[in-house]
């Protein structure tokens, strides 16, 4: 693999731009410039590159429920957090409401839909909201030696007041019991830890530590247990992508993570780890050309994991 | 791995046989006797274990799903294929119909639940119903070398008297045009398909063969395409263990399907095919001791695709 | 109420036609007049109107679900017909299947949506389908008096043909239990009652005789109980016009049964039976102008049951 | 009809009171004296009756649906409240929130079930929340002449602490735009109108009020349209006993309304109104005494709207 391979891969996926459109739910994301395009590849043998915007600094969004999971398994272990949320691909859109419904135990399907991660999010210590926050912040800061790891004000205060569906699976939670505390508080950490501004090139080095075992590259530091990372992983390939996340395991075959604000996280096993941005989003929320270079890169280096 | 390890981990699970119940929803299945235990091991490297009841016939029931879809992809191709069906997880119990009505397109969600497999059989070509099931016959017996395996006449009688919960699958989804021809007719081929006679070294073979990536380890004959066996790799690994797949997947972390006869099918990519019957079966259909006796394999040898 | 009032309201609504399509989901009821339109009026004081195309033969469609009920509850009375189908008000669209897989007990909600009208019609009573049906062209006939109530041949064969989604049903009915003896024998039947030729006199005839309490206005015979009329009307007022029922009971305030076909059977209870036809349909099913003439007719004429 | 007859029909279902429970999802309700049995009936005749604990209070619960109805269609008018929500049964539980999601247009089913309710309340007018409050207590005190009629101040507090699932469905139907303004706001006019304390001898002058058509029946004040009078009593008629609406219509057949403090009011269209209150319930929400004695009523002196 070298850096021109992957810049061929971007440029013949280049012009896919305009199959996707820039989220408008809130409108911060909005305006985010579609044209940004940014791909970093960190691999276990420090053989990375970074092509394209790989400064440009957009919100976490959903590839925050990745980090809360771990840090919640870190916090309170397998069996607290899968009491609150199972483990099952879910086959209905991110924020649904249905199944807390109509299944009974019903606990959310997993922690990377929006009612697992709210259930999920309420699971992490601190003495107070920003303690927790902080503890999120500084996890991220550790693993990617990345100062500009901070919240997004701006995006914050838009979640916060458009996020009457996420209060409503957070009320619905409640009801039944899923959710202990108060169902604010975890809204509130729930927005904030998906406003944190990163970098594709954070996105490749969390990647990267992942496919490490949770183990830093450089540091050796065991940041989290192996188990942890593992679990996290097989969550990612399962239910990362949102309803594509099948179609995804089928065609690129290795764990990834989406937001709306188009990032992926990606991560191949003992490998590497893989981020992207690029805003345009397809119908099920993942970003049009990051989905296809993950594909070409897959395919071209044989990254899946059942090739044989 | 030796055959005392396996041992020693199948003994440590003999007792959770109680915690489990013969399917009965047909008499044949009912008739099974519980205690019945068995375990393949086929390795790449020809370093094999038979342990227990491995001569012990039963039907292959659910884990045909996925020679089905083999043979579909091999006769129509990956773009027919899944024009009929989809790639993701369901979330919903094998014999749902619900998702067939809400969502739209209204194709099934994968072809390891009941309306996808049916709808894949449909494809499976062959002049008539019975030459289609002839070439599953020699298909089978060509990967595993075993003359025994062919169809239980009872089994498959009693299978087509009480399948009307099939036949409303079928018949619902030839209302909505996925699909095509006579709903009959594929019911026929998906009941004999269920009914084929196994033993779990049979299975283990199987395993094997798609370990290999399609190719038969020992006449290296290459039966299928490496894509396609990457494809119902990666399909048994997000959906094949029903609604306890994304669970199987965290615990075990390698691809497998189960049957409710209380066989299971797992692959060890690259490395070896593994075989277990035993009857007993949870409330989602999965065999008790044999998801145990996975997961001690699994752990103890350090199989889970996304250990490092 | 004179003839000229009941014209005049049939012309102020006639431009409404173009609201409303042709059924289509058969070539028989596609190829219907959009510009047939009749409506007659049948009271107990005979005091009688037909205007229009009142002797235009269509078929029953969804209104013979009402004289299904009857027959069902005259043969096998309230405690079994009720053990296989409930009373409420879907708010599911009439051919859904989902309520049948979510609900305990899962019968289906009413005898006015098919899944219903199918597990009732398994209960007429007769040596075979053909003496069942044969009894009920006899009791149509000695209410309206009218030769011409018989199958339509064509019809009966394209619903039969067409009809897999109502197959569906009544195999997942047959698999729960609900649905006693063959299948097809019961769709059989109610593909034939659901097309038998009618005109919207005998419409208004049928509703005359049930706004009599079952007794026929001019013989006096008494063919049903009066229960069975009492609990036909109010099933009729919260289900019968598919799920528009709340609104039609709303805005006109007495019970009602429409069809595909466009005709609907309405019933001013103590003092007349109005039929209507006009084929084209809005998107519930319902006869647009049918359902604006009876609209006009009840605020005319004071006859909405809640008018004080 | 005479205050002996009544008194017989009431001991003869006294017995009934096992069969049901009191209801217990706050603790104020749990501790009803599940004895407390009171029927009053007020005839337009002015030939009333009151038996048993007809001086108890209770707090009216969802019979305040049909408050908050009437008050909405006064304010705000028919386009705009059935704007907001449909006339249709839904055929699910009272709290349920798939509908929606699922269906589109996603406004609730109808104003008797809790979505419903809760996006009606959002429509009454008021300079703030306590005097929407007030507007509503003085018209009940108009209606009925009782001064007691005013806030259970535990109740309410409770209902407040415990209505997440309330808060779950209106913040959804905030997301969604049925809902305008703020959440909270609607939700504690909700709560409160639920924790009206009321006697079986308001609920029956409520009845008579609507059985007169909004006209008071001494002062001869026509304090409502009768238009709406008439909305109200069908739509009482369709949906107002919960999920058994359809299956009281037939067995009773006339316009009623429950509530889980075990009172009900019925409206006998044109003649009288009904009180009862008995706290015991089924398992959908009805008091069990209360839905026996109306049914006896209604046979006895046949006043089923359908008789005939």
């Amino acid at each position: 693999m070298n850096r021109e391979e992957i810049e061929e891969i971007i440029s013949r996926n280049h012009k896919k731009i305009n199959s996707g459109e820039v989220a408008d739910y809130i409108p911060e994301l909005k305006n985010m410039d579609p044209t940004i395009l940014g791909v970093t590849i960190a691999s276990i043998n420090r053989d990375s590159f970074t092509i394209g915007d790989c400064d440009q600094r957009f919100t976490i969004q959903s590839i925050s429920k990745v980090i809360a999971l771990i840090v919640a398994l870190k916090d309170c272990g397998f069996d607290k957090v899968f009491s609150k949320v199972g483990m099952e691909a879910s086959g209905d859109p991110f924020n649904s409401i249905i199944k807390l419904e109509t299944l009974q135990p019903n606990k959310p399907f997993n922690p990377m839909i929006n009612a697992g991660a709210i259930a999920i999010t309420s699971l992490i210590k601190g003495q107070n909201g920003e303690a927790s926050f902080h503890r999120i912040i500084q996890l991220l800061q550790t693993i990617t030696g990345s100062r500009h790891i901070e919240l997004n004000e701006a995006v914050y205060q838009s979640e916060k007041e458009t996020g009457n569906r996420n209060r409503s699976l957070a009320y619905f939670m409640k009801s039944t019991g899923i959710l202990e505390g108060d169902p604010e508080e975890a809204l509130d950490l729930y927005f904030k830890i998906c406003s944190i501004n990163v970098t594709c090139s954070d996105l490749a080095k969390i990647g990267l530590w992942l496919s490490n075992g949770g183990q830093h590259p450089h540091s050796k530091e065991q940041i989290i247990e192996p188990e942890i990372a593992k679990i996290v992983l097989t969550i990612m390939m399962t239910s990362g992508m949102y309803n594509a996340s099948g179609e995804f395991a089928v065609q690129v075959g290795f764990p990834a993570k989406s937001g709306v604000s188009g990032g992926i996280m990606a991560v191949v096993p003992g490998k590497m780890g893989i981020g992207v941005i690029s805003p345009p989003i397809d119908k099920k929320g993942n970003s049009v050309i990051g989905v296809h270079v993950l594909e070409d890169i897959s395919k071209q280096f044989q990254l899946h994991q059942f090739h044989v």
